[in-house]
């Protein structure tokens, strides 16, 4: 598919005209259409499927936002803007982009005002369990790693996953419907099943700036004049099997691609179409979803060396960013106590592959080299008996000693357990949201947000829950706000 | 710096005409113009430095090539293109691109016999240590890790490294004089100390083309026509510390940016200006140069957890890759034996932190968890003893056991030893050199190779001496030969 973005000047007829065509609604796109209205601008929102919420609905919408926000206030949480500065560019590493993560870090309690002003239900409390999501209607969560090493020993940890007040994995779909009904409150028109194929621009070359939309609706291309630009909010790429293998070709074997159909690329495509830059495109959340049960946590992750290689507290998508990386096979060592019954339950997809009521008849089922589980499990028991993880660090309330009987999942990529993945790479903007060109400055006229933009997360083994989502909102409203106020064309 | 490309219309004159223009005169730039120039092309080269060379002059010029080149077959080795292409797909990991690689394995023996017909000497012999150059006039050595674990069990090794018949390190400057004749004989036109500042275009847009050159020459803009193309052989952008930190920041900290200055990567930018794709920008070489003498290699890496993490005869580069994504600290610990006097040796610019007459005494100095090194020890020497390093698989060859008198080197990046990096991303070319649009299809009129291109050699921990200079003198021919024969406009 070809993105060559079209002549203003072959633009027969104008279908639509407005300040602002936001491509794509989901999370990004919604809180988009909602901040450029909000600062004056008439806005079109153009959506692929029939209905909004793109990868946002289908998520727990875990908001990952911090820094003292109304709700972390509430429970009792001191959370402070240095400490989610300190940790988020900490876990996402070098290439984590100083001015997105202190924007995102000093607003954060704002934007949760910010959605709680849109109706955005948030109660009061906290889910201590160590989850994947919250089943019931509290809202904060720990949803990274906050509470392990090393991020533990360098900021003040706080849960800052905020769940929505509703009952069951439901969060996103709440918010979807929330944002729709804000969305339509403000008079934005919006068209679905509606496909962007092409921006549309003034000219080509160095004058050039985006100044509207080629749609498919019905089989018919239609022309949608964008009087200050474009915001391309149409999420990341992870269902585009030539761009992942072109960009990140590690997720593709053994790993399930995570997101809705509409992930294609296509947002980043229409960027680099006019000129965008794209950075970070070989980097995505890659995770092992091993809890709950929480229990699994006592157990530990040993690879091909017989050896562990991460505290097993740390966040799932850290732990299925490391394991990936290890000499297979990878197994998880567990009491059966911490497991339940092996013969009843099956956890995380990944095969039992030994059971002992003794150690040597565990480790006579595994593939690792002699006696070294053995030493694996002694170092690690004793470390237990003296209260420290000295070697991984895993936090005292997650030490137990692993003794008969035994279970040993195999968690080998390609053996059963699921990976998830989605990408994390995408269009460089600016912090406002402006898509930076491969030439000097920015692009006129174009914005991007959410996945289609390369944002605040950017490594799988530090990514937290929700910081998607808390991303998307967040860069979605930086980017309608900012855009609202351009120039028209 | 901004690489917006130039129209044509706006040429007032043109100060030289060729067939085809090759921006870079070092290993790739020199091949491109002899192939592009033996296919009947007039060439021109524009080079920024006042000779020619660029980064294959600084190197030790050890080619990669194999699948039974003449030397390997004259020294007795039986190598296969299967071998070489199965080596070359594994070591890259999933980003490799099975069409370069095949092209390059099938094509080793002849491209050699291409080089020795250009008059580079290689004599029929071979260097039997662990080195990292080779300061004898002989030819072959192991560049790689061909004959490490996990390779070693899966193609049959052989040594693909051929350095030039030269005494002392000296292959890169031979293989540029000889280089730098052969383009001469051919009446190549070279201009020296002249900037490429931005591509000539007949228009913006989708019918665009490459037509020529924007050159800076004794502070004067010319206009430099190329009527079948230009050849981007401008290196990588190691030196361009915007640019890393855009793309791969972990290569900034600690480590030093080998290359030549000139490694801006001003190609690449130029590439992306008229709408090329860039790929695997995040990577790159990243080594740990720690032999010679060979005999380091007796002693074990351990991480901050005291545990081996990789089979220490693997390739510097493999162990550097692998050593940054560490706990930290990095000791290499080993028999002073091994070591030689360390009040008057230093190796690998890396601090002795510990010596012991005992173990304890050794790991007192040391910041590892206690008993970790000692486990690590026992169980190494133990397999050392029974003949088989069952946790890492280093060959047997290399094992001998750990004993007082002890020595610690602190390898930690920061600590003082020598990281040296390059980049290993760049515009996507076909196998024949032409770019890689961001649309369908390639870049009319514009080519690529060596380091400007993404091309054989695609990830730190899979790299080989020799494959940047084999894949640029490889590359270039590939490319000149190709734009030779592109229709002329």
């Amino acid at each position: 598919m070809s993105f060559v973005p079209m002549l203003e000047s072959d633009v027969t007829s104008w279908s639509d005209e407005s300040d602002v065509v936001v491509v794509g609604f989901g999370g990004a796109g919604a809180c988009a259409a909602i901040a450029a209205s909000d600062a004056g601008a008439s806005v079109v929102i153009v959506e692929a499927a029939s209905a909004s919420g793109g990868s946002t609905a289908l998520s727990s919408a875990e908001i990952y936002l911090g820094g003292g926000t109304k709700i972390q206030k509430a429970v009792g949480y001191d959370d402070s803007v240095e400490d989610v500065y300190g940790y988020l560019m900490d876990s996402n590493g070098p290439q984590a982009d100083p001015k997105k993560v202190r924007a995102y870090a000093e607003g954060g309690a704002e934007h949760l005002d910010w959605l709680i002003s849109l109706g955005v239900p948030f109660k009061p409390s906290e889910l201590k369990e160590r989850a994947m999501m919250v089943l019931t209607d509290d809202c904060l969560l720990y949803t990274g790693s906050e509470k392990a090493w090393p991020y533990s020993t360098r900021y003040k940890p706080a849960p800052r996953g905020h769940n929505l007040e509703v009952e069951g994995d439901n969060g996103g779909p709440l918010l979807t419907q929330i944002l729709l009904q804000q969305v339509k409150q403000r008079g934005v028109s919006i068209h679905y099943e509606t496909r962007a194929l092409r921006l549309i621009v003034n000219c080509y070359g160095p004058q050039q700036r985006v100044v509207g939309l080629v749609v498919r609706q019905d089989m018919q291309e239609h022309y949608f004049r964008a009087k200050k630009g474009v915001v391309l909010c149409a999420g990341g790429f992870i269902m585009n099997e030539e761009m992942v293998r072109e960009y990140c070709p590690q997720f593709l074997d053994n790993k399930t691609q995570i997101g809705n159909p509409n992930d294609t690329g296509s947002g980043i495509q229409m960027g680099l179409s006019v000129g965008g830059r794209a950075i970070n495109m070989h980097e995505g959340f890659l995770s092992l979803p091993f809890y709950p049960p929480a229990t699994l946590t006592f157990g530990i992750f040993v690879n091909g060396q017989g050896q562990r290689f991460v505290n097993e507290d740390a966040y799932h998508g850290r732990i299925g960013s490391f394991l990936v990386n290890q000499s297979y096979p990878v197994y998880l060592i567990l009491n059966v106590a911490d497991y339940g019954n092996y013969e009843t339950e099956s956890w995380l997809q990944a095969p039992v592959v030994a059971t002992g009521e003794t150690l040597d008849e565990l480790v006579s089922e595994l593939k690792l080299p002699a006696g070294q589980l053995e030493q694996t499990l002694k170092r690690f028991n004793q470390d237990v008996a003296e209260g420290t993880d000295t070697l991984f660090h895993k936090d005292a309330s997650w030490l137990k000693a692993i003794e008969a009987p035994f279970v040993a999942l195999d968690c080998t990529p390609g053996a059963g357990a699921f990976f998830p993945c989605f990408t994390l790479g995408g269009l460089d903007t600016t912090v406002e949201g402006a898509v930076c060109s491969v030439h000097e400055g920015v692009i006129p006229g174009l914005y991007a947000a959410g996945r289609t933009a390369c944002g605040v997360p950017r490594r799988g083994d530090g990514y937290a829950s929700g910081s998607s989502v808390g991303d998307a909102t967040f860069s979605g409203r930086m980017a309608g706000c900012s855009i609202a106020i351009e120039e028209q064309v």
